[in-house]
């Protein structure tokens, strides 16, 4: 079979550059069923450079905006939209605007999480989509990462029972009142990429994969209790200004599934307790309980990652082995490349489509939408005596 | 000074024997400051048998109902209850009534957390105290609990900053879908003590002490994951029964403390993971964070817990050290001793009221109000794409 011919919005040595971390080890490794054929960077040169500076063909198409792309949709079974949040909506909306009327059928249009900065964007997005007639793709990668799958086969087997209650609790890093000025960005809310949006929208889109249903009702509760935030120059070694900040770095759930299990989660922004553990996910069933312990929370970016399980009956310990088949890729692009493998071999029922992504968007607006009615009821026992 | 005299309700072998295991032992220790003078037991011959049990003088006054006691309260400076809860009530309630009027002035009446089954005893016990004269104590001793105090020893120094949120998760042993047939009666709602009442009590009471704050607002979620429960007999090494329970074997509370802190709180009945951390408790802070981890989530009990504190501007981890001047008495006994050695100190400061207890069963009585009227808001978000 022919290679997928795949446009990358995105491929940059600068910035985070999140594309050349996580897409293209895999798009350029052995097993790849791809060959990127066009580029589209913030302007014509940077695109030219990224030809350059990534060793592509002199034939591979530079493009100067999404609308130059767009005139061109149809020499591409595949176009990936890896940028900053908030030019997701710029960068695909002419592209799918452009193969409007179905024009778009059979090509595969895969973006970033979030999809777009919030739920509005996303639902425009999608309606661009079907009207394109393009096939969707969300980057939600924790659901390939092989300890997510494990809990979810250990959960489906019922070896440990209906599940009664999960608790999940990590750090993510960002939101400790200091962030690299390149990540100054993140403190703007309405940006829309952040550790709810992003970091949020990961780890309880595994967890709830993992444990097979939906937020049936729950309370959130989330906060910014660091509202300033000190932006720090890695050149020059110093902080160069404070900014305020309305980003929530406290985000908490309880509720039940629709499963019937209760969730408590907890993710909080700033540094994880260095002797760990640094995540605990705790899946307690009837007959059993597996624990998930590693270095961090955001499993979908990948982890060395610790499973137990605990047989009630027995009282045993049993470490749980996960198998890794993507070792020669680096840690951030094996859960990336197994959703690239998932498309390229046809394998549909893995693939996340956009109603997915806008449906973790309507979650948290629904609880930036509580925040605004109040999410706790006030306490009155203290008056009560 | 002479040894306060001491009646003691529920010295007994039998039964949980909580009197035996956690009071008698500083009571009969050299530094003890009491000497038992009267006991009463559920019946006559009880209290006498228990006199022998426990090799106490002849003279040991034994009593065959509360109002025996109540006629003879003046020989005593202490009263202390120690009897399964559904027992407080009834036992304390004639020895209060017979010191009505302020006749009691002076005494000091003691009775084991819960105050009575729920909040209308609790209440009823306080007004009585109140009308006796007697000053009150009850026994939420994890607020002496060494690790508790370091706790709050170091939030108050202002070593870890402002605290910004707080994780406390652990599991209470109780509620795991099978209890031995003498703890049989914790199946039942209405006799009040169970996972909820006694050990979210005392747990939530040691929180929220050691954090300097009570619940502002906060939602709250209990459930029964496990309604029918077996007994097992351990003399016949079976099960002899199962039975139906409305007990609340999960309970979670999220939310903001009156100093502005978040916590995020989960008990759940049954086993630990055995590989632990069993409890993990988690202090936050602005500048640094400290973690309690150890084999139990109930320090009031007393427990080999590690705290270790980190240091966020140095990323340093600093074991801490927590002192624990009573070795020589078990485990169970220790908080309780430094109880009554707080009394007979005169350390006011250090005594826990009625008032307080009746609060805890406010908080008590109104998450199960709650419960009633429906504890979390129904999701929309699946159903909003």
């Amino acid at each position: 079979m022919a290679p997928l011919r795949l446009a990358l919005i995105g491929l940059s040595k600068s910035g985070s550059a999140w594309a050349a971390t996580a897409h293209h080890p895999y798009l350029l490794s052995a097993p790849s069923k791809y060959t990127i054929t066009g580029l589209l960077n913030s302007s014509l040169a940077s695109s030219q450079k990224a030809v350059q500076d990534f060793s592509l063909p002199a034939s591979t198409a530079a493009y100067g905006s999404p609308d130059d792309l767009g005139r061109e949709f149809d020499r591409y079974d595949v176009i990936v939209c890896s940028v900053r949040v908030d030019k997701h909506y710029p960068s695909l909306m002419p592209v799918l605007r452009a193969m409007e009327g179905g024009k778009g059928r059979g090509k595969m249009v895969h973006c970033e999480w979030p999809l777009g900065r919030n739920l509005q964007e996303a639902k425009e997005l999608l309606v661009a989509a079907e009207e394109a007639g393009v096939r969707t793709m969300i980057s939600l990668q924790g659901r390939y990462e092989p300890a997510v799958l494990k809990v979810k086969e250990i959960v489906e087997s019922g070896r440990i029972g209906k599940v009664l209650s999960s608790d999940f609790i990590g750090a993510g890093g960002l939101g400790g009142g200091r962030e690299n000025s390149n990540m100054k960005w993140i403190t703007t809310r309405d940006l829309g990429g952040n550790l709810f949006t992003i970091f949020f929208g990961h780890t309880m889109d595994f967890v709830l994969h993992a444990l097979g249903g939906e937020l049936e009702s729950y309370n959130s509760l989330i906060d910014t209790k660091r509202p300033k935030v000190e932006i720090f120059d890695k050149s020059l070694g110093e902080v160069v200004e404070t900014v305020d900040t309305k980003v929530p770095d406290q985000i908490l759930v309880q509720g039940h599934l629709t499963t019937g299990a209760i969730l408590s989660f907890h993710l909080r922004g700033g540094a994880s307790f260095p002797s760990g553990p640094k995540l605990l996910w705790r899946v307690y069933g009837e007959k059993g309980e597996i624990q998930i312990t590693g270095p961090q929370a955001v499993l979908n970016v990948g982890a060395p990652t610790t499973l137990e399980l605990h047989d009630h009956a027995t009282g045993e310990i049993e470490n749980i082995t996960v198998e890794e088949p993507f070792e020669s890729l680096s840690m951030y692009a094996r859960n990336i490349g197994r959703m690239y493998e998932a498309l390229a071999n046809g394998d549909d029922s893995k693939i996340i489509d956009w109603k997915e992504a806008t449906k973790h968007h309507a979650l948290i607006d629904e609880i930036y939408e509580r925040e605004k009615a109040g999410q706790s009821q006030k306490a009155k026992y203290v008056s009560a005596v």
